[in-house]
């Protein structure tokens, strides 16, 4: 483990703890607490976490939970956030709030906009009604929603893009990297960039060092987790974090699976979101010490056994896989209550070890361990098509 | 107010405290706790109360919840619930449990069963398996269930049957009754009979006679509340509880609006169960001081009060009406869960009130209050033709 050298000293609103091999042990200052780094931020879409209570999230240890500028941009629609006095106030959230640009919708929603240097038009898919949106009418979004972290508007691709598409999507994300950060964000709030290039390691590597240039507060990996083999994903994240400013936060967008997350804290990424733990939860599938489990499988009918015997949250106390089996057989959304419950309660416990790790110079032994307990547990898997890839939709 | 006359004694496990006209102030003890009555009950039919987790149940003020015997009985079968140790154990649920014994489903599944004096032959409409409830056999499974209070075998009728389909049926309803009491129950339960007779007065006046005699701990109103006018329903009401023992706890199935409740607690009724304020609030619908509001409704876009000025409860504190509108618009489950959060709280509250009113001799004032309060805000409601009637289905 390495200790804490004379510059390492906090910059800006990061500083870095410790560190083993690449992997860092962080603290996150943002308007709204201090958050520990890795950090594991569910997604709130629409202003909500899926089935969860904010009360009841801040509870089981969640720091910063992700939302999207775009999507609350168009319902409710700023006037009613700005009403509420922004984001927080308007879901009860007192934690830490990321907003995602609306860069993502460029990817997921592509029957639905055109875009220019300018910017995107986007056409709803509702009623039809527009919204051109440029990078500084991003920032005022996020200015309005009082995110405590803003995303700046990326271009985001499809992984298969071809180099000349990635190139220019690159540049254009660039561009408007420059104008957002000169348009600005609130004093509180930080700004961090996306990284993209594709799947090419030289796009890569040059939008890393582009944006490194700039003086964002952190640095974001875009454009990956949207399918290519997970090989993949860790040599462009690989590329891409040896380029970054070592003291700057670095997030990986859309990856949050225990595995995901282990190996990429192993490359040294500090913040991941993602709908996985919540996702997988409403289609049966909980977290445990032993792998991912199937709750629907009919080998639980009769299972008195709590989801995973060695956690402690508050589902694992009262009620039995049996119970829970029942309440999927019956299409009853209680279930989808309790495995999110207890999903999202295995990830924050996860960061723990995670975090722990680090500090105790583990790193290595946890990654293996995860890989070890998610590949062994593969044959008791949901649906492999839904979940294995670590889920692309994440933000739409 | 009447005070406690000698012959007002405790008997079996009611006592009745104080009466005001007809209404009564009382105590219900079960082997999960001692309840006040009058009580309302929320349904939780498939062992679990739709979008509440029991401990959230019980931190609201819930203490008897009703669930449904045949329909645990199908799924997930007894065998379950017995490896559990019974049904509180299967829904971590330390309250009371009214299980209703299938008579309900005489009535809702009436195309998938066969009646003989015998018993039900219910044919599943999932996969045709068939069960042959007798009245024997219902008490057995609630033995297994190990309820609080169980319902016997009845035979419950559309409302618009003939005098003498409705004859029939009360002759069976009655026979039934006896066989449920000679087959017993365990120790700690109570067992309740269940008062038929159709629409008609006669019938319903001999059916209350003729189970009087029988030694049952309590006595139900069945068959009412099934799309009838409310006149009607409590003439009928008036009838039955008139011929019933003063001393034993009398429940009325299936009806639990406020406005339900406070007309027939002047009648003399000790206990309720309706789906009415959980089917309500998954619909976007609120039990409030100022009456029921459609929440859904674009009036409240922007509106930053909460439900209800007047609740206490974690929904109102923390929450305005324009993000659950928000949340009802975007089809976010997380909208059921508050909604459903903040109408049971209010129905407990409105029970603590009724039984305040009992007890300060201000009764009627109650009821001419709640009649007034859900009467002028009926321009407001949800869709009318859902939740006028007081909830036919409540256990289907």
């Amino acid at each position: 483990m390495s200790e804490r050298s004379p510059n390492n000293v906090p910059e800006s609103r990061f500083e870095i703890i410790c560190q083993h091999g690449s992997a860092r042990l962080g603290r996150l200052f943002t308007a709204h607490g201090v958050f520990e780094t890795p950090i594991f931020m569910p997604v709130g879409t629409n202003a909500n976490v899926k089935l969860m209570r904010s009360d009841e999230l801040k509870k089981i240890g969640a720091g910063i939970i992700l939302s999207n500028a775009y999507h609350v941009a168009v319902r409710p629609g700023l006037e009613v956030i700005e009403l509420h006095g922004g984001l927080h106030e308007f879901m009860a959230w007192s934690g830490g709030i990321l907003t995602d640009s609306g860069g993502f919708q460029l990817f997921s929603l592509k029957e639905f906009r055109k875009i220019s240097d300018d910017g995107v038009l986007f056409v709803s898919p509702y009623d039809g009604s527009k919204l051109f949106l440029t990078p500084e009418m991003s920032m005022e979004i996020q200015k309005v929603l009082g995110s405590d972290i803003v995303m700046v508007l990326d271009h985001c691709l499809p992984i298969e893009s071809s180099y000349k598409e990635a190139l220019d999507a690159m540049r254009r994300t660039h561009e408007w990297a420059k104008r957002c950060l000169k348009h600005g964000v609130k004093e509180q709030q930080m700004l961090f960039a996306i990284a993209q290039g594709g799947a090419f390691e030289d796009l890569r590597k040059a939008s890393a060092q582009f944006l490194s240039q700039l003086a964002f507060d952190g640095f974001a990996i875009g454009g990956l987790s949207l399918g290519e083999p997970f090989e993949k994903t860790l040599q462009l994240t690989h590329v891409t974090v040896s380029e970054l400013p070592w003291e700057k936060p670095r997030y990986f967008m859309g990856g949050g699976s225990p595995k995901t997350i282990i190996e990429l804290v192993t490359l040294g990424v500090d913040m991941f979101d993602s709908v996985y733990p919540t996702r997988l939860a409403r289609h049966g599938g909980a977290l445990t010490s032993l792998g991912r489990l199937n709750i629907k499988s009919a080998r639980y009918k009769k299972d008195l056994s709590p989801i995973d015997e060695r956690c402690d949250c508050l589902v694992c106390q009262n009620y039995t896989r049996a119970y829970i089996h029942h309440l999927l057989n019956r299409g009853e959304a209680l279930a989808g209550m309790l495995l999110t419950h207890h999903n999202l309660y295995y990830m924050f416990k996860f960061m723990e070890f995670v975090r722990k790790s680090i500090k105790e110079g583990k790193v290595e032994e946890m990654r293996k361990e995860v890989v070890k307990t998610y590949e062994e547990r593969r044959g008791n898997c949901v649906d492999p098509s839904t979940f294995d890839v670590d889920m692309s939709c994440r933000r739409c």
